[in-house]
């Protein structure tokens, strides 16, 4: 087990960490650690929202999340030698939910998905599901259960959602801009169509003074993925994989958290991988120069690994770029098209009995597949999500007779 | 074998056939052949064009496809005994390019990828690459290579690009509505935003006189999909694929083409497979009633086959929805967050010195994922291009040293 | 489609073919077409027996085949430039049952798996299945289904049986020492513990006169594998695969046959593959002293295509060395205990209502893995055996109240 | 993390233990803890050979190991509620080396792979390598390299070599007989026939007193595979798997051991998975009468897990039952058959510049598949080994021009 150099006790806040951890984007976040070329080494995470979300049938702690103070990160980890230019080769040894350890708290056996409701950022359905809801879900070794979700077991995509190197002074200031000019475009918007700058709730390591006001008024949010990583979510981010960061500034300054047991693509729920905290093992190494040698200048490159939970058997959803409830035609955008797949799976879904939370909150955490299959057949992009079949205790597939419909419970709510 | 109940004369245009296709979705375009559910046989099928594309170094021809005639179908298949409101059990038993027959023309050992005219629809990276390009593949049993893209060789993933149900009257003038009012939006635009019928070059089957002018005048254009299925481009209906399409008519009406040698996510180049002229055979069941039994009314649903070639090892390319030329971030946008990955992957292939064309080209044809990843993370939407790194005779991935850069060619271009 | 080299009228015997092939090894049968490194072409080929098995519920067929006339090969197909020391790449580009043609027979649209009589060679598990069995499966493209196997429908991993080099006469002479050796330890033991040479029913290609008589004297039969190749009955030669053969003689002389449309790891019922007569399309080069260079001098190697059929869910088996109807245990003995594992497969098959003779053709035709997974743990070698859960049409998975069993028919029997 | 039931103070031979293990199987040993269906656990487990191997340079220490302490196991686990005739139905939830602990000794980083000396056991080539190697291995996360293997990095296919029931006392009475017979049969070969009761060095959990000499002189040495399980060596027994024991005693008692941080298929240096201490996580449940309901009387049955290191592209290396080195034909034996293949592997690897040595350890640790591809040609089994060509760090597939032979050191050695 590789060295902790960024520990966390997860019965506090990362605020009260003995070495705090950040939720700003910025060049000028001191290094908390530094680490060389060729070292192994662990961080430990909290959950990305830094609450503590109960074990418990009710989604109020889900609803009330301030987003403001996510998504929380460990580092900056400093890389010796690394300079603007190079790439940053990170190795993701390992990761798992918080482990127990003698003398400090028990282990996290347990993790969660949640519904953002829609006036606290919504999720990828909104407007069908408004409000908040949350999963609980069981970890059995690599394996997820749910008393929410009776009759799904699967074995997790276990990945961080989020990390990044920091961005030079020059890029942050670009970000800052353009998603100032979208936020523009429709300030009233509910949910928001950005997250601009905000200082309040600002956690910017270990700097003082007015750097770290300075910080706070212009460190960018670390919601959204940009150039540097960021809060990516690809969910085959895996144990053996190997990602090629660019570097934007002196040490590189390696950031992230956001760990999740399992998550499908898109982590439609907004909260919808099972977060959890825990830890991460990383291997790095430098290229030089290699921004420039590989063409890699606006987001990293990587290579997922081979251990990826294996099926061969899906049902598969489809989805075109119209939007039915508004007999609207959308020109060739995934997005709506993935939304359509996304909502058909869950009218399937339906038809067994779960309920459309349910549904949805499967649809987030479990290792599904969503694909942009065709996106230049003028008007309708075309996109379709991959279900494997064999993650239900029963069997999913069409056959003459008809779904057998069951109750198969509810999810958490709200009260 | 199935017996084949649409013949084709691949020496012929389908307009010149005994029992002609059509090019255009409508409810009263008749029969060409009838099956009972049950039955297994097979359909022959026209290159999508229906146009003389050369195996030679020209990509004038390419150029030079009329849009007004595409995609040109075999079908409609009746089902005996469909009805509105059942789903149509489709097993794809078998797909391939033309085999040689006694007496008959010769078989079709080859197939072309297309970049389509910025003028002429253009292709998912037009703005960059606006000039229309073609390679020849050449059929290796299962595996493709070309003398345009040297250094590469894969199996490919073979599927029909399009398929589908007629359309109900209801459904269709729905269709016809919502696509002129989204064409209406920005009607000059190039390439445009969407294809309105036309009667120019409309091919209506076996329909005659007045029925005829009016199936041209109404039929929706075969481009897209829709409800329906239609020009889903999924890779992923390869075979052994089940796909249970939605029945809007009586006899469900199944028509369709657009064979693939191979495909990737997205087809990005427009005519981004590797097209061919071949066969398909079909297995066809009913599910009586199926539609509401398990809440399939919008698209199909399916499960894909077992055969899809495997890899193991990939290099990856993210995209996040800003448009880096312009500065500009779109709000949670997976069209625009594709075609950075797409951008990216091809400035990677640059590296190793396939020009920017042949780049495009390999990526529409060759067995890559596209997937949805982040779909939640505002303002960012992220998607993630999947390479296999095996179908390259080289160690593409990367390297300290940077990679080896090479003469490798060009692909046919227009003179 | 490659050109047709050595062709095959599938209503006769090989013996009656404008140019036969062989049904023995010898360096002397002449080549009965020559090919050049870098060439494609197209191979036909009898089912192995030469003989007329029916498509119908009757094993007497089976029964009755002269294992003297077994197996008989296509070729030898010479390649210009091949001398002994060269490695043959061979690549299997395409292969399948009789196609459909213009003219000809009509294509075999089914195949059979057969279990020989213990008195005519047996199989794995003759002692325990003495009689003469037979299953016919019914092709849908690539999957297989057969009425004296319900329940059952699964993707064929189709591959030839055999092919191999012309041994060189030394190799021949030392074959037919140690192979008569063998069988000097147990004369008359029932089955023959190996197949000596025989004049009788001999089949030589072309050769003509004396020659042809010392070739049907002196040359090995076809049934096992050996140093060049041969009988090989592995699974994993499907489309795509490339073999490097050893080249022992001028021309390398490349013949075989024994195509399957898929089999089980050990091909345990002896003609336990789905067996069929059919075409296959190779691409040959060569690698000038090739054996010296990789060390490859007494078996071919190779590379298994990349489109297996694919499972992810797995019901297995396991046997040790150990005859438990007999209490006798076995030193490290690997056939022993796959034997023992095969019949703990057929026990499990027999709680849900198959018969044993069903499982045994089951476990013989589709597409389970055997391995050797122990074999050092003195004095118990360990082996396993995969059968994929997803090939059934119930859920062939143990739970807490047992397998309902169900009369599933019977296979075909003698009369 | 589950409750730990079983511990291990890794830094004391399993005899000094709180509660110690035992090292032979007697129903009579006494259990160590009790759990019930539905739960979940945790037993820690020393290395199998309970020796101190060392991370160094020379194999004295693989030489000098005691087989008759050997193997040593965690437990007995009763189980509520277990009677002769269930099935014990054991999930794999998770296994590892040793973890770093506050207050312990630290994790375990590394493992081994021995090959056992000639005349202490020998292993699946003894003949060819008979003297004592070794190689260690440094863990990155789930990837292994070793600096006595230079080129090669994989992913492991961790799993436990051995567990079971405990045998009723008649089970034991025949094991004891039917080996001795088989030992008889030739008493002084080296290496032995097979390992009969000793009570030198046995170690029978907490039992005492003349029940304590009794399970001594009676018990079944821990080595082999049997009808309980035991040494099954199945590199499939990953996480995520299911196995199915057979319940012969009362409480079922669960024993086990010998974790393998990768293994290849026959682990044929004896010593020849990456042998490690460490933990293992089950849940366990009962399925009453199940082993009538299933016929499985013989041996477990299990459901592999979805996890395994996944591989696209294998060298592959056949071997048939003939011994080239005395000419001699052997019928129908696998075990001949694959050593062949593993021979023939060797060669290949030695031309890369791997000395034998170094091959052999390789084949023993890496994921390989070793099959047994055909078993009923008379005379010839034919066994093959799929070794995946990603494993290593330069291209070792064959080419034109031959493999660079490149100085690769070696492993480590005895003095």
């Amino acid at each position: 087990m590789p060295e902790v150099i960024f520990s966390v006790d997860q019965s506090k806040s990362m605020r009260d960490q003995a070495v705090p951890g950040h939720n700003r984007w910025h060049p000028d976040i001191p290094a908390a650690a530094m680490v060389r070329p060729g070292d192994e080494f662990r961080l430990e995470c909290r959950d990305w929202t830094d609450a503590q979300i109960g074990n418990n049938d009710s989604s109020n702690d889900v609803r009330d999340v301030d987003l403001s103070q996510t998504h929380m990160l460990s580092g900056p980890i400093g890389v010796e030698g690394a300079e603007p230019g190079d790439l940053l080769v990170v190795d993701i040894l390992d990761l798992g939910p918080v482990p127990q350890q003698v003398g400090k708290v028990s282990g996290q056996g347990w993790g969660y998905t949640g519904v953002f409701a829609k006036a606290n950022g919504g999720g990828f359905l909104t407007d069908y599901f408004p409000d908040a809801y949350k999963a609980i879900w069981d970890f059995h070794g690599g394996q997820a259960t749910s008393r929410h979700l009776p009759g799904v077991r699967f074995t997790g995509i276990s990945h961080p959602g989020l990390f990044g190197t920091a961005p030079s002074p020059e890029m942050l200031a670009s970000w800052n801009r353009r998603e100032q000019a979208l936020i523009d475009t429709d300030p009233g918007r509910v949910p928001a169509l950005g997250l601009p700058p905000l200082a309040d709730n600002a956690l910017v390591g270990t700097a003082t003074g007015e750097m770290a006001n300075r910080i706070a008024r212009e460190g960018a949010r670390t919601v959204p993925a940009r150039e540097n990583g960021g809060n990516h979510d690809i969910k085959n981010f895996t144990r053996g994989a190997r990602v090629f960061y660019p570097v934007y500034v002196k040490d590189a300054k390696l950031s992230g958290a956001d760990l999740h047991f399992s998550q499908g693509d898109g982590e439609i729920t907004f909260c919808g991988a099972i977060e959890m905290g825990g830890f991460i093992d990383f291997h790095v190494d430098l290229i030089k120069g290699g921004m420039e040698k590989y063409g890699v200048t606006t987001n990293p490159i990587f290579m997922p690994g081979n251990v990826e939970p294996r099926y061969s058997e899906f049902m598969s959803f489809i989805g075109v770029s119209v939007d039915h409830d508004t007999d609207t035609n959308y020109y060739l955008d995934a997005t709506v098209a993935y939304r359509r797949a996304c909502l058909n799976a869950v009218e399937y879904l339906k038809r067994w009995g779960y309920t459309g939370e349910q549904a949805y909150l499967l649809l987030g955490s479990a290792p599904i597949e969503g694909r942009i299959s065709g996106i230049v057949d003028i008007p309708n992009a075309c996109c379709s999500l991959y279900l494997p079949t064999e993650i239900f205790d029963f069997d999913v597939r069409p056959n003459m007779d008809g779904p057998v419909r069951k109750d198969r419970g509810q999810c958490a709510v709200s009260s």
